[in-house]
């Protein structure tokens, strides 16, 4: 293999394929990317098992040469030190020569001999059938992710919540994502869907979180391809196979109350500020208590703690109580985090009893997005 | 005691003291920061025993009142949480008031009651005599402590090696550090300090750090104040007090070689690039050897790895060598930062032998510094 390129390109692809690497792989090549080179393209590829990334770079921009190819070829170099050596090479253009599995990077006077690895023992990435594919606007799934995976369970507890359940039913896409003490679900029509397409996935919380990194912008379209295991994300020049997680999700709907005692609307802004404030005597509490008392459309939020102090901080609310004063008690992060997820100017907040679930939603509806949060039972 | 003060007056000397403030201090209370109002000042106190700094804020700048006092007092706050009370407080006047060794603070509708520490645990200050004291400008302080103190030892080592060395003759302030495989020393001539005027004083690296980042952009002069065992910094607002480390520094001038075998001139920046570039491939390594070869005014600089590969680069420079070669193993680090430290357009190298200390300085000698490194044995 032996190629000329343009410095900034090889780095953008490089840096990009190098997130999804796990520093400490039991498979040492995995360590590695992989460069293959042939048709007037090179390809960069790395994988850490569960997720793998292939990302492009054409010979040709319009009629900008990137690469020039005097040798087609494969090589797997070693991520983390070759990175640097182009970062820091002193030239625009950099040319890459393979001899055996030694890499030799040439810019300028500057001359490096990486060690690399047997682009034979590197695996194969497997192929999907492309059956069944889905296309959504890349903005639309980075919001989706946002909204959801925040409520995915830590690891080592049970490995189907710490992924979001993305399904599809008469046009409907749901996402669906809880820790067993707080929910978030997200739901959106996609008019273009055939009624009859449906699925049931566990996409795991580290591919999502990865690919959200890299769809940040979101102006593109991303398209997927699904089968039972595993699905595969194209988007602009990069495609992304991940491995799902298997098993049933739990039913969740049922745990959404449809009755409630009281609501509030607030000032989204307003809410997580004071939420943030009151809970900065409860945060390093196990539990994270902060106390919400709804009365004559004021909310009083507070909090205590043994070693630090307390506080208490009123907000002025909407609320549908008139006599009654209602008390509940929450994590002030689990609250925060799905006022920050909600995103609205406007929230209400929905309680059913002051033992049971709540839910927090756009106080305008403007999304289908429902967070719930159990209580905390502080007797 | 009871105040009213600006919320961004009182952040930023929060902000000041707490950095000095050793998190896993074995003395609780030297977790908090002592709060002292009294004739129109507000006093913030904090200190990791060695170094312990006075933040004061007037009531008044100029005409205008950043403190409303209502009741002078004093009182110990912890630190960490705070801050962060303050910093999200959403007003901007903050009001601070203390029951017992409880301080209330309310900001619009917030109310934080904060466990604070009896401030008559807090201890005294030591009081220094203003006998002796040197003036200097911020900006030739803070250079002075860049320029040595990264060849300070690191800790675990020789405890006199762990500070600068700073002595004062005939107006001559020297700064020396090592950790006895490099050296930096750094002279300037005061021409208003009296002939007589002496001392020979070792700042602990702490200390030096801590100021290097409170005088930053060095615009106003410090006044110096020391003893035999501690000296006290006067800058703006702030008192610093500094136990020294006691003992006789070793006396370094003999190292210092004054006939050489071979020197050459390079810019300043190409060679720290080449440098920065090679020694990718020897960073690892225990010892991060380069090898530099002068020969027929080139330069080459290379490393070899056993597991990563290895790199070579030439730049131009200007060298007094002829028909010779002159060769030299070093550490990669060691040079980079000898460089980075001299900050000069054009640096001179100067050789005395291949198994003996080598000079880093400025080629023009614009500036009194000597970065000293010893070679690396490679047989």
């Amino acid at each position: 293999m032996k190629f000329t390129i343009e410095k900034s390109n090889f780095l953008a692809g490089l840096n990009h394929v190098a997130r999804v690497i796990a520093p400490n792989s039991l498979f040492e090549i995995l360590k590695g990317i992989k460069l293959e080179l042939n048709e007037n393209v090179l390809v960069l590829k790395a994988s850490d098992s569960l997720v793998s990334v292939e990302f492009s770079i054409d010979a040709y921009d319009d009629d900008k040469e990137i690469i020039t190819i005097e040798e087609e070829g494969q090589v797997v170099l070693p991520s983390r030190n070759f990175i640097e050596i182009i970062r820091k090479a002193p030239t625009n253009l950099i040319e890459i020569e393979t001899i055996d599995n030694n890499i030799l990077v040439k810019s300028g006077k500057s001359e490096f001999n990486v060690k690399g690895y047997d682009a034979n023992e590197y695996p194969e990435f497997p192929v999907i059938s492309k059956e069944h594919s889905l296309t959504l606007d890349g903005k639309v799934f980075n919001d989706i992710i946002k909204e959801t995976v925040f409520c995915t369970a830590p690891n080592d507890q049970r490995p189907i919540l710490e992924g979001v359940n993305f399904t599809l039913n008469n046009k409907v896409l749901t996402a669906t994502a809880t820790d067993s003490y707080r929910l978030s679900r997200r739901q959106i029509t996609l008019e273009e869907v055939a009624d009859d397409k449906e699925f049931n996935l566990i996409i795991p919380r580290k591919a999502l979180t990865y690919f959200q990194r890299m769809i940040e912008e979101g102006k593109d379209q991303v398209e997927i391809f699904y089968e039972n295991n595993r699905i595969v994300l194209y988007y602009q020049n990069v495609v992304y196979t991940v491995l799902l997680i298997s098993g049933n999700y739990p039913n969740t709907n049922k745990l959404i109350p449809t009755v409630f005692e009281c609501t509030f609307v607030s000032n989204g802004r307003e809410l997580f500020d004071a939420v943030d404030r009151v809970s900065l005597m409860s945060r390093e509490d196990k539990d994270d208590i902060i106390k919400l008392i709804v009365k004559d459309n004021m909310l009083e939020i507070s909090s205590q703690s043994k070693d630090l102090g307390s506080a208490v901080e009123e907000i002025k609310v909407e609320s549908t109580l008139e006599e009654d004063v209602f008390e509940i008690s929450v994590s002030g992060r689990y609250l925060k985090e799905a006022i920050y997820a909600i995103a609205s100017e406007e929230i209400i907040v929905k309680f059913s009893g002051e033992l049971t679930a709540f839910i927090v939603q756009p106080a305008d509806y403007h999304r289908d997005i429902i967070e719930l949060i159990l209580p905390v039972r502080t007797y």
